[in-house]
């Protein structure tokens, strides 16, 4: 069964197996384990020795509201491109925090645009912070972090990076963007490892400044990295899934045989047999290919009154190829994702069952409802 | 290697082998799953249906925040009987989240007294909360939260319950404790699965009432309860650690098949092993017996000089017992677990093997310091 839900997402036989042992979190073999783990994903993201790695039990909300609780001061005000669903789930981890997330209206096929961001910053000094989503999974859209992050620093703001689907296939050079707080992500995205450990990697001058600030033990950045500072870079802070860890640090040696830019261009290229794939069937993707990005392609759900999506799922189930049986766009869609330990082949295998399972529904009518 | 740090356990293989597959979370494979896992636990807490289960991705501070965070106002006071680290840990967690704890000093081996609960409880009417850990591993005293409830509920308080090291081995019958708004607690204890998912067993009305006093969408149970009422008891709000989920499930197949009497009976035994055992050894236990409860075993420090915490864990490490390297204790002190997947036989094992370990170091003076 291949996952394109997309994410968690299919991963290496190799990467599950190393699941399946006990570990003790604080063991000294732990602990060199744990250093070493948090330097790879420091030189992932392109972290410099101003930067430090800091990870956190659960999921990308988890690791999400812990940077802006620790970044933003209680009260503080983030403007968040309103680029889709995650970018939603940003507003709200930052309300119901007590910060003040400002949206920047914009379309849902629309890539961000940075002089709509400046223009923004330079009207309103009262936001220290934007709050951008990298690679939007409502929409499919890669949004241009390094072109924002321009005029963030140009304007004298900070900004965080939900790089939750991004990371590890996109390019991320945090030695270049000084004006980056820190960017998040989990290991069960493109990293291709398992869900339930999340990570920031953040500028150090920045988390001692934000000691503080979070209002909550748990989701104080400042204090993990002041506990790896008193404890050591090996000791985790509180009890953590060491199992997944193990399994990261595999996906890791995946990861380092690949190479990132290779990494994206699998993803690349799995994503344009998959668009022009369901093209050929006659469906219709939900953006234009111009926007079009690697991680997920939202397809218009066909116009037939026989389209059920719960009944694709299972019919695309039983041939090997999950996908989701939610959507989170405005218009019905139905979710498939590009990213895991799949190749292009597979993609057109999960075309070949995508034709089969529209037949055995009944679904003659493949374009989307007119609006 | 077994595990005695004393959390995570050892577990059994078939558990550990559990979590090497791929699982697609919102599947409704896995929403069945979930709805009977809830049910599982539900049982296993004594729940009725005045209840529900509330998985929560991450460790034992996240759902003690999260109970903290959903069942006290902002500014709301809690009493909390001062029985070690991990009441200091709730009393932090309070104080960071914005809360009041009350600590109730009282000495490092005593078990909490529930007239002097029910004495300040009555003095003091603003204490909507006792916050009490039922076992707790700073000292390896297990605290009556029947009794302690008993006051709680007479005084018309509401009480949580950290029952992370005990829950699934101490008895605990929520059916009979109106006056629990949850008891919180993790899969890698008693329960003898792998660490990164968290539960509260808490009260629906409870949860009805806590509704937006979180400050925190990540850590509001109300919020975990609302999305499974919208979305189904089988759709976890958020992305989960589905493979830890997978092994509790097996892991609780051991536990029905042992049953919780019987498991803490076997943990009793452990214990004693050890506990006599040591002694036996000229050690000398921090506790006396009567207040020695079957869950860790912290023993003082020889006061011999040549006494190293960690060439002691190294020495039994490679007699394949692994203890913590760390202790917290207020006096020095070596950890020993007595919960997971062994017996009194590993725990004789473990006995021999602290004794060529302290032959090994040369200590010889095994008596601590005298204070």
């Amino acid at each position: 069964m291949l996952l394109l839900i997309p994410g968690p997402v299919t991963t290496r036989p190799q990467v599950r197996q190393a699941l399946a042992q006990d570990i003790a979190p604080w063991d000294n073999e732990s602990r060199t384990f744990l250093t070493r783990l948090r330097g790879r994903i420091l030189r992932l993201a392109g972290g410099s020795d101003a930067h430090t790695t800091l990870p956190l039990q659960g999921c990308g909300h988890f690791i999400t509201e812990a940077a802006l609780r620790t970044f933003l001061s209680p009260g503080g005000r983030i403007l968040i491109p309103a680029t889709g669903a995650y970018a939603d789930r940003m507003i709200r981890l930052a309300r119901e925090a007590g910060r003040i997330p400002v949206p920047l209206p914009m379309g849902a096929a629309d890539a961000t645009d940075p002089l709509a961001v400046a223009r923004v910053l330079a009207a309103d000094p009262t936001l220290s912070h934007v709050g951008m989503v990298y690679s939007e999974t409502g929409s499919g859209v890669i949004h241009d972090v390094q072109a924002v992050g321009a005029v963030v620093r140009a304007a004298g703001r900070r900004m965080i990076i939900d790089a939750v689907s991004a990371f590890g296939a996109l390019p991320l050079d945090l030695s270049t963007q000084p004006e980056v707080d820190a960017a998040v992500f989990t290991a069960n995205k493109c990293l291709e490892a398992l869900p339930g450990i999340a990570f920031a990697v953040a500028r150090v001058d920045r988390l001692e400044a934000g000691a503080g600030n979070a209002g909550s033990w748990s989701f104080d950045l400042s204090n993990v990295h002041e506990h790896a500072l008193r404890s050591g870079p090996g000791s985790f802070r509180f009890t953590p899934p060491a199992q997944l860890l193990a399994a990261l640090d595999v996906a890791l040696d995946f990861h380092d045989d690949e190479g990132r830019a290779a990494r994206l261009a699998r993803y690349t290229a799995n994503m344009r047999v998959l668009y022009d794939g369901v093209r050929s069937l006659g469906l219709t993707p939900m953006l234009p290919p111009e926007h079009q990005g690697p991680v997920i392609v939202n397809v218009r759900a066909p116009g037939d009154p026989a389209w059920d999506l719960q009944a694709f799922v299972d019919a695309l189930k039983s041939r090997g190829y999950l996908i989701s049986n939610f959507y989170n766009t405005s218009l019905p869609t139905f979710r498939v994702g590009c990213i895991g330990a799949i190749g292009p082949d597979d993609m057109a295998g999960a075309v070949r069952a995508m034709d089969q399972a529209l037949r055995e529904l009944g679904i003659k009518q493949r374009e989307p409802v007119q609006e």
